[in-house]
């Protein structure tokens, strides 16, 4: 078994630490070390928990331990749900030591950080990603939070775990739709800073596909180093930060006007870098290229038939829209990313255009 | 008039000015400069929006002002009301840049701030405090948050404001009874850190009630320097900013015992200060040299008729209670607090059974 592998996310007093390993839920790591109190609260999923709770508590010999299981999927990531988090601390009697500790994929993590920031405002959290999307992505950089029912993500936190906890084996359970939809994020890492990685990512594509173990710890790590980059860089997303957001002002739009869960968040990323590309005028080149590897992961490289006029309305509500003034993250070249309100609008509405 | 004075916050990259002056809402300070963004929305209520709102509004020229007006009263810290703030920002199309302003007393600020804090992880935030409580405590030093059902500001986050404005002359439609509340957190900073201003009090009590100008600006320039020396020590409350509580465990015990909104903080806060001197064992002579400013100051130096076990639990209740072992903030002296969870258990008793 390949040796655990440890990236420091840098963000002074906030920093933390992103182990990623083979099986290290299995026992070879002590989360106790992490958790300051007595007591921790596990937060997970119906999906998840029967598979790995029991493994994680090993991880937690001596603490009290509460568990609570959420109902799956991203219509949950809602205020009820997080107020089911906090009733349950408030029920358990915890205190300003407890940890809350996240099992699970995106939601499960974006919900369990809020409610983590958020009681007695601000308990110990620690990140279980078991999905790859999870793991490559809503882990890392301390965005937390839940949807309104106008919009993503538009309650939350910027609130930093004290150890993320990549257990590589996690992924063997993971369905294939959701393995690839993690994939598009990676994909991204390469698009936006790192053509390097992209072209390893060409090279590597059918071993992730397969679930290589080595090539997916490896393309794990790196995501992970080049987002905690990024984010050490512009933690509050006041700038640099939103080149993460590549693909994702056309994704959003998609998953909005589909209805969430229509298509899983990656899926929508996935044709919305595709989209984002062709509006930043790259070489031909270069825009087959990422296409291409788009495809080869098996993801969609057009949104879904959707009018443009919906289309483009659900872009302006999107809410990297800043100062009324519609941005978006195009590409100076692949592996370039940059964020901008100067776009060919003309191009805009043909890309809106295209699917239907 | 007096010219306007400044303290800042020391607080690294969260650092900010609290800007003390007599009729700054009447034009004499720009408050755009705090703003980012093209707009704003005014958090208030309905007892201090008719007072002062237009007066507010002339501060902001040149920005788009939406207000949204709350219910009066701490029964109305409710997640519920946090929501309505949420969806107002969420209807009005607000984006990242917005700044949301506090214009009224604590239960104000800390619903609009926990708002700020949460609407897209975080968008700007001011408090323009109008009571005297609010001005000398809740303002300074970005706690944020509502209540539970269990338990008073359970969930929150700390988040500092860009500026806190405080125009003196919004004490003076202040009803007698508040401001003799909010001279329970100016006698507690006396109390724990400054023996000096202690003494500068009991000369000017009677002054301060009969709101002298110079006198109350005074009181909160040295209660807002007290209070932001010990949040600039440790913002989030992991030791040393426990002193500010003082009083704090058996005020919260009271409110919870006789419902909130019978008794004011500031006056549960007043008798709980009475009580916690009695448990720290100073010297006679001290204990009634407190009791006798708190009782001139017009504040109640017992608690109300409840009975023993009914305090002693909602004590134990408290959420102060850390790692399951009770603390409390005592003086070593006047003038001199600490936090220890060592404590006569036999007195504490007493002084819970004296009520009855």
């Amino acid at each position: 078994m390949a040796a655990n592998r440890t990236i420091n996310v840098e963000l002074g007093d906030r920093s933390y630490p992103i182990v990623i390993g083979n099986g290290l839920l299995g026992g070879s790591f002590d989360l106790t070390d992490y958790i300051a109190g007595p007591d921790c609260l596990v937060v997970s999923n119906e999906m998840v928990a029967p598979l790995y709770l029991d493994m994680l508590k090993d991880n937690l010999a001596g603490k009290t331990i509460d568990t609570i299981t959420l109902p799956d999927g991203e219509s949950f990531k809602t205020t009820d749900t997080l107020h089911m988090i906090l009733d349950k601390l408030v029920d358990i009697g915890a205190n300003r030591d407890i940890t809350v500790i996240a099992l699970g994929g995106g939601v499960v993590g974006d919900i369990a950080g809020f409610a983590a920031a958020s009681y007695m405002r601000g308990v110990g959290f620690i990140q279980v990603p078991t999905t790859l999307l999870a793991q490559v992505d809503s882990s890392v950089g301390g965005k937390t939070g839940i949807n309104h029912a106008q919009g993503k993500n538009l309650i939350g936190a910027f609130y930093q775990p004290g150890i993320v906890v990549i257990d590589t084996e996690t992924l063997t359970t993971l369905p294939d739709r959701e393995l690839k939809a993690g994939l598009a994020e990676v994909i991204k890492y390469g698009a936006i800073v790192d053509l390097e990685f992209l072209g390893w990512l060409e090279d590597n594509i059918d071993a992730l596909l397969n679930r290589d173990a080595a090539a997916l710890a490896y393309a794990i790590e790196r995501s992970c180093e080049l987002k905690s980059a990024v984010v050490a860089e512009d933690e509050r997303e006041s700038g640099r930060r939103a080149i993460l957001n590549f693909g994702h002002t056309f994704g959003h739009a998609i998953e909005n006007c589909l209805g969430y869960g229509e298509w899983l968040h990656g899926e929508a990323v996935a044709a919305g870098m595709v989209m984002a590309a062709a509006l930043s005028g790259i070489d031909e080149e270069s825009e087959k290229r990422l296409r291409t590897l788009i495809e080869r992961a098996g993801l969609p490289i057009a949104p879904p038939e959707i009018a443009a006029d919906k289309l483009l309305d659900a872009i302006g509500r999107d809410k990297k829209v800043q100062q009324k003034e519609l941005r978006f993250v195009l590409l100076r070249q692949l592996g370039d990313a940059f964020m901008t309100s100067e776009f060919d609008e003309a191009r805009l509405h043909k890309i809106c255009a295209a699917s239907v």
